[in-house]
């Protein structure tokens, strides 16, 4: 039942938050703690050819909207949804970093019973927290009235659970989603 | 919090099994019953143009194979998990119509706590079942001892939920979900 675990080449300088929660998630499902991915892009395919004696090769294709987030899985029975965003800002999280779409899915989950949050990460300290979902509804309902396009850092370390770095996995944001749906009962 | 539905051109006849679940999901989705989606097609991306004034084009991919299953989402805080698959076959469902990083995908998921299931369908009478993943897996592994590499259409009817055609969804295999359920409580 294990699965293979890919050893990745990153260092961990420089590493990307997404490559990190991969390497983590890998991790997870190698430990059967839980079963999380990344979804695959979604590609608009135009014209593939099939060669003989050789794989079909895709030769003309284009990058589509993604109608979802990039995360989803179960964990302790819960159904997972979250999408993971990294900025330079040091004192505010700007919402341009989300799609309406990323927003209306979230929503929908959270309605049908699942776990929804993003993974914030400010590069410049190299911080990560698990913001809940009704946090960033909240301050995204919120713009068309009293204008403000971010959410303050300050709002973040309270709403949110920071996910310090580890080992094993690099990035233990289930400890966060432990809190999360601690706090929820 | 709606999402637009679109509709297809489909005529019912003839329309894959894949099409109608997508169709399903759209509705479920739409009347705030359920998140589910089918998951991108994996691609590798080896060259892509990136042309002035227009998209981004991509000259040469590949597909891969994909880890998991094709659909997942959340259903009444559950996580939901399965393969959709059809077959000529009519008195039994050909294992070879399952791989096994699907298999070990499924089991993962259920270990996790998720719901986990094929849906399959006998295109010569048209008839869905939806069939719990435990009873798959006791086939799975049979085979390398009793050598059966299919699973007799009884058994289907027996440990399955048959998934009648209906109107709005067209594929109402929540209800099928909600038995499976109601029997593992
Ligand atoms: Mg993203
Ligand atoms: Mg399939």
């Amino acid at each position: 039942n294990k699965q293979p675990v890919t050893t990745t080449s990153y260092s961990d300088r420089g590493m990307s938050l997404e490559a990190e929660l991969n390497e983590s998630n890998q991790y997870y499902l190698a430990n059967d703690i839980a079963v999380i991915h990344k979804k695959p892009t979604p590609i608009q395919i135009v014209k593939v050819d099939y060669p003989k004696r050789s794989a079909a090769t895709i030769r003309e294709a284009y990058f589509r909207q993604p109608s979802t987030t990039d995360y989803n899985g179960v964990y302790r029975g819960h159904y997972i949804d979250f999408d993971a965003k990294e900025t330079k800002n040091k004192t505010s999280f700007p919402l341009k970093n989300f799609h309406e779409h990323q927003i209306i899915h979230l929503r929908a989950c959270v309605k049908a019973g699942g776990i929804g949050f993003a993974i914030i990460r400010f590069t410049n300290e190299s911080k990560t927290f698990l913001l809940p979902a009704t946090t960033l509804f909240e301050y995204w309902d919120a713009q068309a009235h009293d204008g403000r396009k971010s959410i303050p850092r300050d709002v973040i370390e309270d709403a949110g659970f920071l996910i310090p770095y580890h080992m094993n996995p690099l990035i233990p944001y289930l400890n966060a989603v432990d809190q999360l749906i601690a706090a929820q009962k």
